[in-house]
């Protein structure tokens, strides 16, 4: 009774939920402490005590029928502006609430930009490894998917693949840095080369690509590395961005997305994005999250404890002979598989009681994707399983 | 820039801000308590003071990572099996955990829905008055709403009319009662038709036909009136419902979808319609009010303070000359316009700073749509207003 297009998600789905049951099986059978599930990239790290604080305050200060009510489609106006001058603060830019639209996490702000903007048929570019979700949401609105083959040397994008998968059908590309799965920060260096392509291909093509940056991830950057701001490095850039992970919020589905004034008819997008969060359901994003957001615009989780775990769990990694980048942002360590099926060095690390998750589901086999937003104790019970794992598949 | 199908959007939404703005406009030139806005339904009465004492309790008995953290995209299972006990315990049903999908509103439910069943060029049928977002709601899948035309008798649904408007490509009906925006309640013979036509139907066409019950205001009710149970009328029923009236949290977006296990392929149309949940981009309903409604499953908004208005309003309009079926539920009155042209009258209602919406924008021109979620005080001030219209209009 289905529609068609759901069919295949059904279908597909059942892989991620048998991974899903495995584990639950696997913790009833030996103890949810001897199975190391590392496959989820659900924040280990509380939220910070001033969002219960402002919860409070909330509460007690501001009207019943104000916190919960129906405001503009767009968000509150104030928590808005909030935004705009905190990214301003920080990024030297020039933004004021008319560009921030709040959304229901970043997901919810790739779909309706992608409403927005696409017509069927035409084609919407990304670079694996990438979040298998960006294809559904392509398919949402009967656009097609490109993706860019992975460049393993050091995961920063193709660009010279990019540059020929250009077509007069591109519309938008998707990038997202700090990269889920690999945990590398795109490069000043690579955004300014990706704004170069856009601008030359946009102008040979004769309509404008955009830029969507899903960024969840933003504030998760180690080593003192600066995550560059995107609209700095192109004019017709998209934001999308979620607090599921800066202020671990992932259940509350609160983010938005920013337009820049600078991006093509920024006005009509921007009307169009609003009317997109309506009638897809959103209305506007949670109303109290949203208050939250302007008390706690500058707040951010505990970042040393993913630190602490990024490298205990790198060290060990590579003590052991495993090959792996180190990740510079996230919290996702994408390790390369010893053994050329990277599906075949999943059921091993299975039978270990290890849980991770095969990198063909990121368009990029050969690779396993290790959440580490876990517990550090987690990490160091782990460790015993990860050398038998190395002496078993490396040798 | 944008696509094609969202182009007629952003064209018929600039009608809706231009009333918006333009009460803001008299407001700020007469001063807000000098405009009577009756044309929002933003509830007025606040949420009961136990959803404040739900969310200070969660915050300080449950985990942070627990509270805001990702659950199963189907929603918390403790509070699915929570709202499924309460259902039984009033309607005597049967439901249980799995027949409940937490939603971000009923909008987001029925976008759920929809993406699930929807196949491009299938048909949902509604009945006149309808809330206008039902259009977008089945564009958005490449579905056609087919109108069954209003019946202003009683605005019952037309029932021969619909009868003879289901055809091989009808996939799905939607219904809305208590309705908005008339307040009618669809009787129990109602309900038992409308069952007994599609299960006919459904036999004639060779497929299912989904009853899908948008029931935002089933809480709503007056006079004593009970509000029939809509799956106990037609197997084949999904009910929409959503928190935003019953507990006051429009802006919250939090609700959920209701598939009986007797709804044909309820196990993989339940399946489907969790992922349509994910890859929508809502992901999971807010986890926060999730908890909260566990809680506070058995609350309920002051029903009195709506009842008094509506009896007010009703009583002071009819007494001036205008019709009006008086309404059971919601928090609407569905006055006829004096004028054949309804939206001349409401033109005439603005000069006396009265604020309503024409009943064409419902598929029932003629007719006005009063909404009574206002304050005491405003309906109070508003009826010279109103006394002069019905000199002006009636005469």
């Amino acid at each position: 009774m289905i529609s068609e297009k759901m069919k295949p998600l059904v279908q597909n789905n059942s892989a991620i939920r048998a991974m899903f049951e495995e584990g639950k099986r696997l913790a009833a059978i030996y103890g949810a402490e001897n199975v190391y599930d590392f496959s989820l990239g659900n924040p280990n790290v509380p939220a910070p005590e001033a969002v219960k604080t402002a919860i409070m305050d909330i509460l007690n200060e501001e009207e019943s029928n104000f916190v919960h009510g129906y405001m503009s489609n767009a968000g509150y106006e104030d928590v808005r502006e909030t935004i705009a001058q905190s990214l301003n603060e920080r990024f030297g830019t020039n933004f004021h609430l008319e560009n921030v639209i709040m959304t229901v996490g970043a997901a919810s702000g790739m779909n309706i930009i992608l409403k927005t903007l696409l017509n069927p048929g035409e084609e919407v570019i990304t670079f694996a490894p990438y979040f298998v979700e960006y294809g559904n949401y392509v398919r949402n609105y009967d656009g097609n998917l490109v993706v860019v083959s992975p460049n393993t040397e050091n995961f920063q994008p193709n660009l010279t693949e990019f540059q020929e998968k250009i077509t007069k059908k591109t519309r938008a590309v998707i990038i997202n840095s700090p990269n889920n799965p690999t945990g590398v920060v795109y490069s000043e260096e690579t955004l300014a080369q990706i704004g170069r392509i856009l601008t030359e291909k946009s102008r040979e093509i004769g309509h404008g690509i955009f830029l969507i940056s899903d960024e969840p991830y933003r504030e998760l950057a180690y080593d003192g590395v600066a995550v560059p701001f995107v609209t700095k490095y192109y004019d017709n850039a998209i934001v999308c961005y979620s607090y599921s992970k800066s202020l671990s919020l992932p259940g509350e589905r609160i983010g938005y997305v920013l337009i820049p004034d600078a991006v093509e008819d920024a006005e009509e997008v921007t009307a169009a994005a609003v009317i997109a969060n309506r009638v897809l359901g959103c209305v506007n994003a949670p109303s109290l999250f949203q208050r939250v957001i302007k008390r706690c615009v500058n707040e951010q989780v505990n970042l040393e404890a993913y630190d602490r775990n990024r490298n205990r769990l790198y060290g060990a990694l590579t003590e052991y002979g495993f090959t792996c980048i180190r990740p510079q942002g996230a919290f996702y360590l994408f390790v390369k598989s010893p053994l050329e099926d990277e599906k075949e060095f999943c059921r091993i690390c299975k039978e270990h009681h290890v849980l991770v998750v095969p990198g063909s589901s990121f368009a990029c086999p050969g690779y396993v994707r290790i959440s580490y937003c876990v517990s550090y104790q987690q990490i160091e019970r782990s460790l015993p399983a990860f050398q038998k794992i190395a002496a078993e598949t490396i040798g």
